[in-house]
């Protein structure tokens, strides 16, 4: 039986202030947290209500009831497991690559899609301003599956961090050069920004160039969602 | 005063069904509205609970309580007003230009994004197979905004539709050639696949090309989300 004060823990973690003051995150399903453990993330815990589905032994296994798992769970209908990890330490940010800067982006659902953008087109360094949603909220981990453990998602005051690399930085905006013309060969930092707002004034004014997608379609069209158009501009860089 | 008969109408658009049946369907928030009765679709009623936000006139515009928009909405918290329109005819398929295709894409929330991408593009037809989710569904609308209004979407046997169609078919998957190497000048009709299952092989069989997007990072990277991998394949036909 998990004591209650685990659970307590765990509820706990479902706020970025617990997450912070504890060091913890936890995800849930077999698939997700299998991937978290094999990319050696270090493990806290797991919690399942099935002990045939995995085995981490008896240090760091618990059985649990379907209630306990329901008092855990971020989610409507729990699935089988939950695993509570140690956040990874920070890394120091390698300037030999694309990196990706995110000023602003509120929406766990884009956070998740876009980290899982970076996994998928190779961009090791995601770095976000504080206000940009934490990477570890659940919802942004339901959307980045195991991409998490591949991508380094790093917290800092974006202004001071543009400022002090020596990078070509590169906005986005609807109304920016087309991405089409823009010679993107030489490694750069992307930045992107707010579903409502775009990128601030202050980020936008230490960039070199401001670069967007051209719209084929009717001049009233809805712009692009930050994820899609974050999918966008990484294939661009990508495809050379 | 509504009568009651008018809520249970448009509580019954709730369901495909019904929506079928009456050939009407429902959207929320007075930007959807405003753009689907600039678009010239046909209104069948708006109602709201402030009548300073819009004018349709008395024939169309009814008064309504916080109470009874809220039985009529699909959103947790209702926002002002509610329009109801017929559904727009089927329109003869133009094949001058490209085609999405989609067989089986399920999820709302991916097809609401992928209507907003083809109006980004310019991509005026839209066809589905008729297990794609319904794009009059309340939670496609909300992420399509008003570009329904614009992309004109029919649902139909797609395997028939293909292999009437004079046009070279390219299907997407992970594992096809790479898209940026592939000659897309000439227009095609891109067929994209369900969210777990991808195309059915029968479709699968009438393709003439089986194109993909190369992949860049960790090789057990999570595959491309259908809304994010349409976003790029429709850039790779449109940047030329």
């Amino acid at each position: 039986m998990v004591v209650k004060n685990q659970i307590k823990l765990i509820k706990s973690l479902h706020q970025k202030k617990y997450r912070n003051l504890h060091g913890l995150f936890f995800v849930e399903g077999i698939k997700t947290v299998r991937e978290l453990l094999d990319s050696g993330l270090e493990v806290y815990g797991i919690y399942t209500t099935d002990n045939s589905v995995l085995d981490v032994g008896q240090d760091f296994q618990v059985l649990i009831s379907e209630s306990e798992l329901k008092k855990m769970s971020s989610l409507k209908n729990p699935n089988t497991l939950l695993g509570v990890f140690y956040k990874p330490k920070t890394q120091e940010v390698d300037f030999t690559d694309w990196i990706l800067a995110l000023d602003h982006v509120s929406d766990p659902g884009n956070l998740g899609t876009i980290i899982r953008l970076c996994d998928w087109f190779g961009i090791r360094h995601l770095v976000c301003s504080p206000d940009t949603v934490d990477c570890y909220n659940p919802k942004v981990l339901q959307a980045t599956m195991g991409s998490i453990a591949r991508v380094h998602v790093v917290y800092t005051n974006l202004l001071k961090f543009l400022r002090k690399s020596k990078k070509q930085i590169f906005c986005t905006s609807m109304d920016g050069q087309s991405a089409y013309g823009t010679n993107l060969r030489e490694s750069g930092i992307l930045v992107m920004g707010n579903e409502t707002h775009g990128i601030s004034p202050e980020v936008e004014a230490v960039c070199h160039k401001k670069i967007g997608i051209p719209q084929f379609g009717n001049p009233t069209a809805e712009s692009l969602n930050v994820a899609t158009a974050t999918a966008i501009f990484l294939n661009e860089i990508r495809r050379g």
